[in-house]
Parts: C-alpha cells; sequence; structure tokens
C-alpha cells in the first residue's frame, strides 16, 4: 500500500454482499453520495475516490450488533450477518493535510450508514506529510523522564482525591504527605478544574510552593499535572501560569477540549500534556460500533499529547486486559519513521503493586506512568510504605 | 429542581440494586472514587457530592446490552438487567462555569463503570451563568433568515456533489446552476476542505463571484456555506476571507473541531455557523451508550452553533423518523429564559418534495433548512423545476 496514501481499517457487519457494502463505504466518504452521480466522472474516481485496499472476511453472525440496518432484497426474513475487515485508502489531495479534517473522512457520515449492522474504525495510517504539519508530543518518554528525574523504572504516580470539595490549602496538605512519601507523579483529578472553592491559580501556587520545597530537599522535583481543560484562554493562561510557578506538566481532558484545541494546545504548551481520556466509554464500549483505541490515540498524539490513559490491568471499570495492553503497546509504536511520536502509556484504576509484574510481562516495556490510588494512601503502614511497595515491586519486575 | 444546578439524566441499566449503582453515578463523578474516602467528610460530599434528584424504574431485559458488566454476588446465573432513569445534579462550583469541564463531568468516566451494561445521557440542564459566559448563536433562525432573505417558510438547500473532485471553476459552475434554479441556501461537502485541487481560497473566490453576480440580478444573495474545518489558525483565515468575499455564512464539523475550537469559532465568527454533525452515528448508534442529540445539541447551540444536522425524514441513513423529528424539535427548544440559543434544524438526506408535508405536521415549524441533492440536480426537467417542486411542496404544507 502506498505510504502516500491515508488508510483506515475497520470491521464491518453487514446483511448486504460484503463487496457492495463496502463500495458503498467507499464512495460515501469520497467521490460519491449513495449513488454514483452525473458530476461523478471515471478520472474524478481515479483521482479522488476511496480505494479498497483489502477485503477480509470473517465470522458470521445470526443477530444484527445495532438496531436500523438494511437488509438486502430476497434476503428472507433471516439474513445473514457477515463480518470482515476492510482496509480503505484515500489520497491525501482529498482534504489536505489536516487532523480535522481527517476525522471527518475516516471517522465521519460512515457509522450510520445504512447497510451496516455494526462499523468500528481499528486503525489509521497516515502519510509523513501529516508528521511534517503536526507538533506530536515535544517531550514523550525521554522529556518526561528528564523532567522528572526518574530512570529506566516507571515514574510511580497517584491521583488527588476526594476529586473535588478540598480547597488549595488541603490539596496542597497532600500533595506535600506524597512528597514526603517519594511519589514521582501526581495529577489533578479530571473533575477539578476552577471551580470557586479551589480555585486554579490558588490551587498551582499551593501546590507548587510544597513540590518546591521538596525539590529543595531531595534535588528531584515531583511532576504534577495541573488540569487547564477549559476554554482556549483559559487554557493558555493557567498553562502560562503553571510555566511562570515551574511547574513540569498540564493535563487536559481530550474528549472536552477537542481536536483543534488540542492541536493548539500542542504548539503552544512548554511542557508535557498530559491527556486524560475520560469519555473514552461512550467512543468504544459497544464492540462494533465506535473507535478502537489503536485508532484514536494517533490522533492525540500527532497533536502533541506526551501521556495517553490507557486504563490498567484488573482494572474497576469494565475493559479486559488484553485491550489494556494492546493501548498501551499502539502509545509505544513509532507512528513516522523519522517521528515516532511515541508517548508514556498511563496506567491507572485500581493499581497496586500486586498488577506491576503482569503489565511488565505483557507491555515489555518501564516506559510508563503507574498510577494507583488506595494503593498508596490507603497503605496500612502510611503513604511513604505505599510508594515504596510501588517500586519494590517494579524493582522486582524488572529484574526477574 | 433548584435552576442553579446542573443536572443530567440517563438511561441506566444494571443488574446492581438501582440505588447503589445510581450512588456510585454520582460518587464516581463528584467528591468520590468507587468507594468512600477518608478524605471525604460528610460537609464535603453535601457541598460537592452529585444528588441523586430522581429514579424512575423501567423495564427488565434478560440479556446486557453492552459487555463488561458486572454482576452482584448472589445473583446466580441469570440475573435481572434493570433499567431505570436517572437525574443527577452538581454544583457548578465543582468545576467552574465551563463547557469543556462540563462535558467531564456530565459524560466523563461513566460509561465504562462496571456495574452498567447501559449508559445513554438523555438530556442535560445547565444554570444561566453557562448563558452568561458562552456566546450561543448570534444568528440563529432571525439572522440566518434576514441574510438569506427568506421569510416564513424553510431555506431550500443542496450540498455541492460529487463531494469530492471537483475544482473551484466545476464548484462555482454548479453554484451558478443552483442559483439560476432559485436555491436559498447551498453547502460544501465536509469532505472538501482544502485540498490542493480544490484550494478553499481560489473555491470562495469563484463560488463568491457566482453569487455576487446573482444577487445583482435578483437582490438576493443565496447563502453558501463553506467548509472551514481545520486548525485554529486556518478556520480564522477561512472565516476572514469568506467575510472579505461577502459571504453570508461558514460550516464546521463538530465532532473534528471539538468544543474548545468550536466556542474560538463562536466567538469570533461574523457570520452563522453551519454545524455539521458527521461522526454522531459513533455517539448515538448503540441505543443503551453514548449520547441522545437532546443533550448533545445543547453542548454546540451555546458555543455558538446556528444551524444543527438533524437527518431527515425517511432518511437514507439508519435513523427512526421520530429520532429526527425529536431532534429537530431540541433544535427549536429555548435553552434559558433569558437566551433561547434556538437555533435552525438542517434536514438532509434522501429530501424532496414528499417529506414536506409530513416534517412541517411532525415540527410544527418551518424555521428550517430543507436541503435536497436528487430532488434538485435530479428532476426530470432540470434544477429549476426541482427547487420549484420543493419550495410549492412547502406552501402546500403551510397552506393546509
Amino acid at each position: 500500500m502506498p505510504a502516500q496514501r491515508i488508510t483506515a481499517t475497520y470491521r464491518i457487519e453487514t446483511a448486504y454482499p460484503l463487496d457492495e457494502a463496502v463500495e458503498t463505504m467507499a464512495g460515501e466518504q469520497s467521490t460519491g453520495t449513495f449513488v454514483r452521480l452525473p458530476g461523478e466522472t471515471d478520472e474524478m474516481r481515479a483521482l479522488y475516490g476511496a480505494h479498497v485496499e483489502r477485503l477480509t472476511e470473517l465470522e458470521t453472525v445470526e443477530a444484527p450488533s445495532l438496531p436500523g440496518a438494511g437488509v438486502p432484497k430476497g434476503a428472507g426474513d433471516r439474513p445473514v450477518w457477515r463480518r470482515a475487515e476492510v482496509v480503505l485508502s484515500w489520497s491525501p489531495d482529498n482534504f489536505g493535510v489536516s487532523l480535522p479534517n481527517l476525522v471527518a473522512t475516516v471517522a465521519g457520515n460512515l457509522f450510520e450508514l445504512r447497510p451496516f449492522s455494526g462499523l468500528r474504525l481499528l486503525d489509521i495510517g497516515l502519510p509523513e506529510a501529516f508528521a511534517e504539519k503536526y507538533p506530536g508530543p515535544r517531550f514523550g518518554v525521554a522529556g518526561t523522564r528528564r523532567l522528572a528525574g526518574v530512570e529506566r523504572r516507571p515514574l510511580i504516580g497517584t491521583i488527588v482525591k476526594p476529586s473535588v470539595g478540598m480547597g488549595p490549602e488541603a490539596t496542597a496538605e497532600l500533595v506535600r504527605v506524597l512528597c514526603d512519601a517519594g511519589i514521582d507523579f501526581i495529577k489533578d483529578d479530571e473533575l477539578q478544574a476552577d471551580g470557586p472553592h479551589c480555585p486554579f491559580e490558588a490551587r498551582a501556587r499551593a501546590v507548587m510552593r510544597v513540590i518546591d520545597a521538596c525539590a529543595e530537599r531531595t534535588g528531584r522535583k515531583v511532576m504534577f499535572a495541573f488540569n487547564i481543560t477549559g476554554d482556549l484562554d483559559e487554557m493558555r493562561r493557567r498553562h502560562d501560569l503553571v510555566v511562570e510557578l515551574g511547574g513540569t506538566c498540564v493535563m487536559a481532558s481530550l474528549n472536552s477540549v477537542g481536536v483543534v484545541g488540542m492541536v493548539e494546545l500542542g504548539r503552544f504548551s512548554q511542557l508535557p500534556i498530559h491527556a486524560h481520556r475520560n469519555g473514552w466509554g461512550y467512543l468504544s464500549r459497544a464492540p462494533e460500533l465506535g473507535w478502537s483505541y489503536v485508532a484514536w490515540q494517533k490522533i492525540w498524539r500527532l497533536a502533541g499529547a506526551d501521556h495517553m490513559h490507557v486504563n490498567g490491568l484488573q482494572n474497576k471499570f469494565c475493559e479486559p486486559d488484553e485491550s489494556v495492553i494492546a493501548s498501551a503497546r499502539a502509545c509505544l509504536t513509532p507512528m513516522f519513521e523519522g517521528k515516532p511520536c511515541t508517548v508514556m502509556p498511563v496506567f491507572s484504576s485500581g493499581q497496586s503493586a500486586r498488577q506491576a509484574a503482569g503489565t511488565y510481562a505483557a507491555l515489555g516495556s518501564a516506559d510508563l506512568i503507574f498510577a494507583a490510588g488506595g494503593g498508596i494512601m490507603g497503605h496500612p503502614d502510611g503513604p511513604a510504605a505505599g510508594v515504596g511497595a510501588l517500586r519494590d515491586a517494579w524493582e522486582a519486575a524488572l529484574a526477574s
């Protein structure tokens, strides 16, 4: 497949003949509409039509996975629903080198097409021109390790909880306990933003005072991901304040900010961007609809995310372990030859010392942030013992 | 329910006791995590905890709608999956008046919570403070009618097709035919952006030359929605060019641009914003997951959208008619007492004269854009007859 074309891989489910269904997808997302138009010449189709690069038939199912799908005439009242994997490709000349317009093409008006009772975007492939235009992660794994002063092993992290309700001083007091415990990384909860009881500026100042005091003692600055999610002017102002205060990380909720906002943040940020995926469930939880994480995370890496949430093994949500590991592997897989855009996967949700060995065995890398809540603050011998236990578990995993 | 609180209505499905499941939602999206934390005081919960305002039990189902949901101990191997409608509310003090942070709260880490085999956001309610902070539609129904020179009846519109492949001059030639036919409104396809074969600037200049020439003859300027979707600097530049050329509308793909980008566009746009919902299928097509349009469209109206796509009756996608009408009604329902934020619903997909009467009967309003493709360009007596037939059908509907 020529590397200069945009590709997208889908899993589809349809009662129509597969080649016919796939031509509908290709037509709808390029030159055509549902039917061939008078103005749609052969030359136009050759240049700008989406190509079907591969079509692999998979299993059949007895009932449609999603409602509303059409059934071809003559299929009777018990049609066969076929699944297949299909790769489409587009010329980048269709819309120019643009992440927002890429999304409208590979993930636009497809999911509602009537022939399909299932349509999920599994992966995307982008020409080098995208790497030239978009910033990608400025810090990634190496820059994060340098700022956090952590080599070789994962960054041991945690989240400020309760999610909301604590004021700046209470937050700073918790941060002091965590710094004293030897933590590497702390993040705001995604529900914590800039409310009147815990204004961003007061929180950032209080937290950085504690972190600076700790850094003076230890020579190592704990990385705190301040949630700067907000309107663009607010994100800029909060980012600038964190830079001014000597902070080393900002956080943004991807589904709240969106592609255009994240591209802007990626362009102006002087700090690693900790990308939170809250809302990911509505994009992914129906197995035959939406986005796979493998496709989705590429958009945000190119926009400039440095850390990407991937959930964790034996997590408290409903995602199976193999899906978590596939997501984390994707974050560490280079996107372009000259610009890998690799980012640190962030493991969280119910994580403790008991998942360290399994995570390392499955991922084969220690380039990750390992965030635990109860495993640290809830440790019977106190937070320092909690951080110590996590470090020990990772040292043991790395040594094995 | 106090108007100063943020509310969100969900349909849920769970094998757990309903009150327990709902407390998990409320806790996870406010002060708590999955379990009550040591730092989570009663005072904190009272002030910042999400309240369960209403819980209405609905039907039970025999199998979970989504995979991965947990089952309570003792439920046996055939648990009952209960559905319910639940209203949660939050103090706006939790995160400040902010659309992006609202999204992270009402549509964040909820959809993956293990107790739920279904979780769909049905509606949201916002305090007046949101109306004070965000622009809302600057033009809406009245401003669009004024710029398009169309009173009382729907704007009759169409889409430039083939979607991609035509250069600026071929596009302008099609626009000339449509202007001569008496059309009110034309839009770029969402796949058409700024590719090298049809650069935005050349297309806008060529199209506006034709529209201006027509306006000189007829005294009425056809509204053309130029697709300015792109990075922020690109959207600004394209918007400014359309203003400079005397154009009267810009278009953006909501799921490509995102909330922060749309808020920015809403703030700087001097023209009505035609909001395209491509990708809506992945947010909505699994019935027990994701977003209802009623909830979703409120975000974009407040950000500044003036026209919102709602699909059409007997459309070529897989959405039923009652869902289309519910979406259109939502667009015309005021959001705030002092700031209704009502927008023009855009009907499209397989629309022709035959849907006019049904659309009017179901909606009870002519404040809409009615976009037809084949019904105009494919009319046996030519495009002017096609536009005429659509106008006649709407006049008949309005008179009945």
